[in-house]
């Protein structure tokens, strides 16, 4: 490839990685992923997410066991990204402006928006510096649960967590889909055959090897997809009610 | 600081650029961004997201409109994100697996969240190659428009466009609110004097210049979350009728 410099090769190296070293990071370090969070692209520069940096143990247990996902509570840090419209909302109203504006849906997925985009920043600018990463959208398992082990206040919500760290494992590059089936020019494209298609790329998959299941072969794409549309998570499917706790409208009356 | 490198230095810099030199991207490198692009991190492994590249001088107009931004219809390179259920849900389909669970809204969060991460990862790329980016959420001004002018089909969302190209600009870095606002330790701190916290930060805002405004200083930040809060988007707010539209159900009754 010829456009490739560091940052390009780390971003083509990212795999997840959920074992760690006992190194902790330094200050030094933390302050510096800090400062690239600052720097994030923000809708409207409203700054509309905020970080938990999640240090206590009995919490870091509490989120391990909403993700049922043991090695959680051994990540040597793990942040919680959230929406947060609690901030401006609080700004606004010591400016004596009280518009019900700031839980409207618009505001919620500009807050969603920034948490993602805030994560990635951090992820990008950790694997730079040779630390793995791992994300954690099954907080979401049970948002409440996460609500209230954070003590989220009204107007915001958790949306992934980030796990990081130095790496003890070297997984493989997870084989990725081709990019010809997920990039159009101009308008969608529709196939009728999608089997066929990517059967390639579902024979690449069984080439993988799962570090979390026991260095075991994975299924294929298609087998994938199919395994997890049947197993569905009622709580995550009905999230939109715990969007609605938070004090959020969805405007649709 | 003592972690820096190329790509820290190059998302510290992180600035909106608007406008670009005619300069077109080579082949190499858009390939270069697309490869980038497929190695995202992506929940589940399951690539809810997709890339829509807007190349056709009448689409980018319409999107254009939709922004209410004439810019757009300028950049050298237009790409919009969205959430891309279908094509897993017909990779389902042809495997007799016709689960519902494709269009519910952990279905939903994962390819929006997906696409989120996927056009931040082309944006770091991007700009570590020199290049200027431009987030475009008003994409969401008009979602049903979008759809129609991308031939969306159901079970897909636009989530977030991104401009970019050689730069024809250099604006300022924005001011950002000190992150001891923002990130937080185990639980969410709740003050009760923001205005009084953020009061430097306002301070700063205000010797910022906004390209955009005919080199006009901005309003502080207080006020601006309060002009914005008072201007609202109607079809922005209820933008969740246009996600069931698509084919979501939210799973609340």
């Amino acid at each position: 490839m010829q456009y490739m410099n560091e940052t390009i090769k780390s971003q083509l190296a990212h795999r997840t990685i959920r074992e760690f070293t006992d190194k902790p990071l330094s200050k030094d370090l933390i302050e510096g992923l800090v400062l690239v969070a600052s720097r994030t692209a923000t809708s409207n520069g409203l700054q509309a997410s905020s970080i938990i940096r999640v240090t206590d143990k009995t919490i870091k247990e509490g989120i391990s066991k909403v993700c049922n996902q043991e090695f959680v509570a051994r990540f040597p840090e793990l942040w919680i990204f959230i929406v947060d419209q609690y901030r401006n909302g609080q700004i606004a109203k010591e400016n004596d402006c009280f518009e019900e504006s700031i839980g409207d849906m618009d505001r919620f997925f500009q807050g969603f928006t920034d948490a993602c985009l805030m994560a990635h920043n951090v992820e990008c600018a950790a694997e730079s510096l040779g630390l793995g990463t791992v994300y954690l959208g099954s907080i979401l398992n049970d948002p409440a649960k996460i609500i209230e082990l954070l003590k989220l206040p009204k107007l915001t919500f958790p949306v992934l967590g980030l796990g990081f760290g130095y790496p003890n494992q070297d997984p493989q590059l997870k084989p990725r889909m081709d990019m010809e089936f997920r990039m159009f020019e101009n308008t969608y494209t529709v196939w009728d055959n999608y089997s066929e298609l990517i059967n390639e790329y579902d024979k690449e998959m069984q080439t993988y090897y799962d570090l979390r299941q026991a260095n075991q072969r994975v299924d294929s794409f298609s087998k994938q997809v199919v395994t997890k549309l049947t197993n569905v998570n009622p709580i995550r499917q009905k999230m939109v009610k715990d969007i609605i706790s938070q004090g959020f409208d969805l405007m649709i009356d």
